[in-house]
Parts: C-alpha cells; sequence; structure tokens
C-alpha cells in the first residue's frame, strides 16, 4: 500500500484490486501495470481458460461455476474491484459445475446464460454489485492501457486509409444492434473480413490466407484492420483489446495499419507494438469518431 | 433450336445462352438445367477461376483481360445473353494482362476497379449492354434454380431457430449498406460467425473448427446458416449461392439449418442437398421478409 498518512480528504490508498484471467497474455499484463502504478494485483486463474503464467503475482485457480468460493475469496481478501481480462471461453450453462455459493444463484445464472454475451455480462455484472464488488475496466485502473488518439507509431496515415478507417468504424457501429462486430478489415472500401466468434487473431490468419492462397488478390500492402468497441458496449466488461500479437498478424496479411478507437481499445504492450508496427511497415493510431 | 414456325408474336424461339464460369461446381449445373430447358449453353471459362469441367459444352477459355476476344466471341455466336455464375476471384486492375479489346475499354475498366464489387459489377454490367449483350440472372433463366419458400428437405424448423434467421436476415440487411455480407452464421441469438471476402464454405469451416477445438462450446447442434442477396444487390450479377458443398459444410460444423432467402438464393443440385440435409439432419428452408 502506498497511502499518504495524515491530512483529511487527502488520496486514498490504493486498494487491492482483482483480476479475472481470460485467455492471451493481456491479463498478465495488466497485472504488471496495476502493480507499477501501487495497486496490488490478485489473479483469478480460470481452469481451461487462462492460459498465461500467473504464479509470478499472489493468485488463485478456480473452475468454471465456483462461484461461491471466488466471492468468499474476495471478501477474505478484502476486495472490492475486479478487473476482467482476456479471452474467456463461454460455456454451456449445463457445462458448469456448480459449487454452493452457484447453486443459491443458479436460477439468476441460468437466466444469464439465455442472453448473448453482451448480456451475459451484463448480468454476470450485476451479481458481482449485490456482492459489492465493483467491476471496473483495465482502462479505468490504467488509462495508459487505452490507445491515445493519433499515431503510437513512426508510420503516417494515408489518405485514402483514413476512408477505410471511417467506413470501417461505421460498419462495425451499425452491427452493434446485433452485438456482433468489434473489428474488420477493409482495403479501398472493400470489406475483406468481418470479426465474430473466431476473434482478431484468427480473422487475420483468415486475411493472411486468402491472399497468400490467390484467393484475395491485392497487391503489396492492402487494407486496414479496424477495431472499435460495440456502440453502448461496457467496457468494464469486454473491451476490445490488441498486443504484439496483432500486430504481427496484421504484418502477416500485408495490411497498411491498424486503427484503435481512441480511449476505448486496450493497448497491451505500447511500446513492442509501436516496434513491431514501424519494422513492418504498419501505421497504429487512434481515432475519434 | 426448339423455336416454333409461323406465327406472329408467337413464342420466341429460346436464343442461345452464354455462360461466364466462375469457379466451383454451379456454372456446370447452371449449363446442365440451361440445357435441359432447351437454352443452347455457351460456357466461358476464365483462366485461374473456372475449375470445373466445361468441355462437355460447347466453350471458350478466355484470359482475364481479354474482353475484346470475349465481346469478338459473343457477337460471332450470335448471343444476346449472358449469365454470369460461380465466384471469381477480383484481380487487381494491373493485373489483368488487356487485349485490344480491353485497352480500347481501359478507361471506364480502370474506373471500375476503383470501386466496391457490386460498383465493380454494375459497372461491368452497363459495359456489356452497350455491347448489345444483355446479363440474366441465372434464376430468370431457370427459376427452379432458386430457393423456394419453404421446407426442401424433410426436417421442420424449431422455433428457436426461426428467431435465429429473423436475427440473421436483419444484420445481414443492415451490412447491406457496406456492401458487405452475404451470410452468417447466428445461434440463439449470437452471431458466431460472418462472412466477407473468404466465403461461405469458409465460413462454416471456421466455425467447425472454432468448436472442435474448444472455442466455441456448443452442445449438439446449435446454429442456423442465413443466406440472403444484399439490400439492392442486383441478382444477375452476383446472386448467393448453396450447393451440396454448402450442406456438407453445414453438418460440419454442427449446424441445426440453412435458411435461404426464397427467390433470391440459387440452390445448386436441389435434390441432393436436400437429401444431405436429411441425412445429416438440418433443416433447408426458404424464408421470405
Amino acid at each position: 500500500m502506498n497511502g499518504l498518512s495524515g491530512g483529511a480528504p487527502g488520496p486514498a490508498a490504493a486498494p487491492p484490486l482483482a483480476i479475472l484471467c481470460g485467455a492471451g497474455a493481456f491479463p498478465v499484463a495488466v497485472a504488471a501495470e496495476a502493480r507499477r502504478i501501487g495497486r496490488d494485483p490478485f489473479l483469478i486463474g480460470v481452469v481451461g481458460s487462462t492460459d498465461a503464467p500467473i504464479e509470478a503475482f499472489a493468485h488463485v485457480w478456480l473452475r468454471l461455476g465456483e462461484v461461491g468460493k471466488l466471492f468468499a475469496t474476495l471478501k477474505e481478501r478484502g476486495i472490492g474491484e475486479i478487473v476482467m481480462i482476456g479471452a474467456m471461453t463461454r460455456p454451456e450453462f449445463a457445462d458448469l459445475r456448480l459449487d454452493w455459493g452457484a447453486v443459491k444463484r443458479a436460477a439468476d445464472l441460468a437466466q444469464l446464460f439465455r442472453r448473448g454475451d453482451n448480456g451475459l455480462l451484463l448480468g454476470l455484472a450485476a451479481i458481482f454489485e449485490r456482492e459489492g464488488v465493483r467491476i471496473v475496466g483495465a482502462h479505468e485502473v490504467a488509462p495508459e492501457l487505452a490507445a491515445p488518439s493519433g499515431l503510437l507509431g513512426a508510420r503516417p496515415i494515408a489518405q485514402g486509409d483514413r476512408s477505410d478507417i471511417a467506413f470501417g468504424a461505421r460498419m462495425l457501429d451499425s452491427l452493434s444492434e446485433f452485438d456482433a462486430g468489434q473489428g474488420a478489415v477493409v482495403a479501398a472500401g472493400r470489406v475483406l473480413a468481418i470479426e465474430a466468434a473466431e476473434g482478431t487473431d484468427a480473422m487475420l490468419a483468415r486475411v493472411a490466407e486468402l491472399r497468400a492462397t490467390g484467393r484475395l488478390r491485392l497487391k503489396g500492402p492492402a487494407g486496414v484492420l479496424v477495431k472499435a468497441p460495440k456502440r453502448g458496449q461496457d467496457l468494464r466488461l469486454d473491451m476490445p483489446a490488441i498486443g504484439p500479437r496483432t500486430m504481427e498478424g496484421a504484418a502477416k496479411a500485408q495490411l497498411k495499419g491498424v486503427a484503435l478507437a481512441a480511449g476505448r481499445v486496450l493497448v497491451i504492450d505500447r511500446e513492442r507494438c509501436a516496434r513491431l508496427a514501424d519494422a513492418a511497415g504498419l501505421f497504429v493510431s487512434g481515432f475519434t469518431t
């Protein structure tokens, strides 16, 4: 704790922070950032979802369905805030091995699983709130994790790419109504790929493959990856994120660049992203709409 | 020719019909259907795109860019109608090896290649019309090739699937504005995949893979493939089509069924599609919105 002593309404000591870890390297990156700014991160690994090494931090492993154990652990440690980060495979309700704490809440839970992803997450958030645990966004804990407005790397944006960014952003916005579309690849007004359940990495790999096999014939660098959250999406629950792997994927797909909704997309390991982008000749930039 | 003799404005002899053959088996299926109903099909194979054996029919092979040769061939044979069918890899303008007939029209052609797919096709259609060749839809030549309203196979549609069909159709409709989205997979209100440049087969393979690798955890049959043309799409130029391979893909993705915009999606080899669907426990049905 790095609390300041004395003096009424002074800055409060940073409270401990739980991090519910989905797949990929993002949770550990957020934990490192939390530690750096003096929050005391406690990582919750989910068996079958978390695949990063969380052992470098205080942590616990849980199974999906161990809802009672989750809340007991948080209470025990006096944790009132949690960040959810990294992709979590959505289970079927029937597959959950419910502990007693989950069984008590089973009617609520079953109800949630009839909703879309966004609905499911909103419902989970309400359950957390009822238990006195506030869900916070990684960008709230560490604002420097969010994409800034403007360039992150050295490569500038060409004029034609700006219209692809605007076009992609408009399309993603219109997909929001259907709780779909956090990413798309647009090349000169043409939609090459739209992201749904497969995620950004798989979408980029698809574009790379379509080009490699000649099914998409494009000369040289072409296309922009546009990432933005769904309109009205609760960023605490599901915030789009990119990292070094995204840059590698964009380079393999021979894109011209990567455009991120400023303040609304997480950039994990910004320095390395910028370096990789520069090396591959990609622009990386936050945009505002 | 099966023309009737004598008698003023009687039914005209069925004129010969050219078929511009894209990839896959659809062009040959349409040619067989054209022959069955007494049109005299002349197939145009495109080097690098056409992959079906077109030698069973009168035919010619052309390279993309051999525009002059194309029109000369059509004129020579007195062909005033052409069907375009099967996926055509969109080339880069700079890759075209233009013959003299193409060079004469190069300014127009270059202009077209700055447009989206739909724009490109509309422009090509205008060029054909100017040459006195009318582009007709396969469904106009042979209406029985289009999806009917209602079931094609034995399997009925469950109530929940109906809302997925309506949801998917609405989403595809809203993507029309972006000249994207001829297909999507929706499972209980959740969008699993949206089709862009990869095509339907690749989209279905993706869903199958996401399920096989456990990234998508769904129990048993789940999801509906919804196919519809873009709003305002000129069906003569680019009509969504499904065939036996689509059924096999849907079966591998463990879907519940396949829903087609009635009258606006081609069904190639309807009998076999229905048999495959029945065998896999899939419904296949045309829907109206």
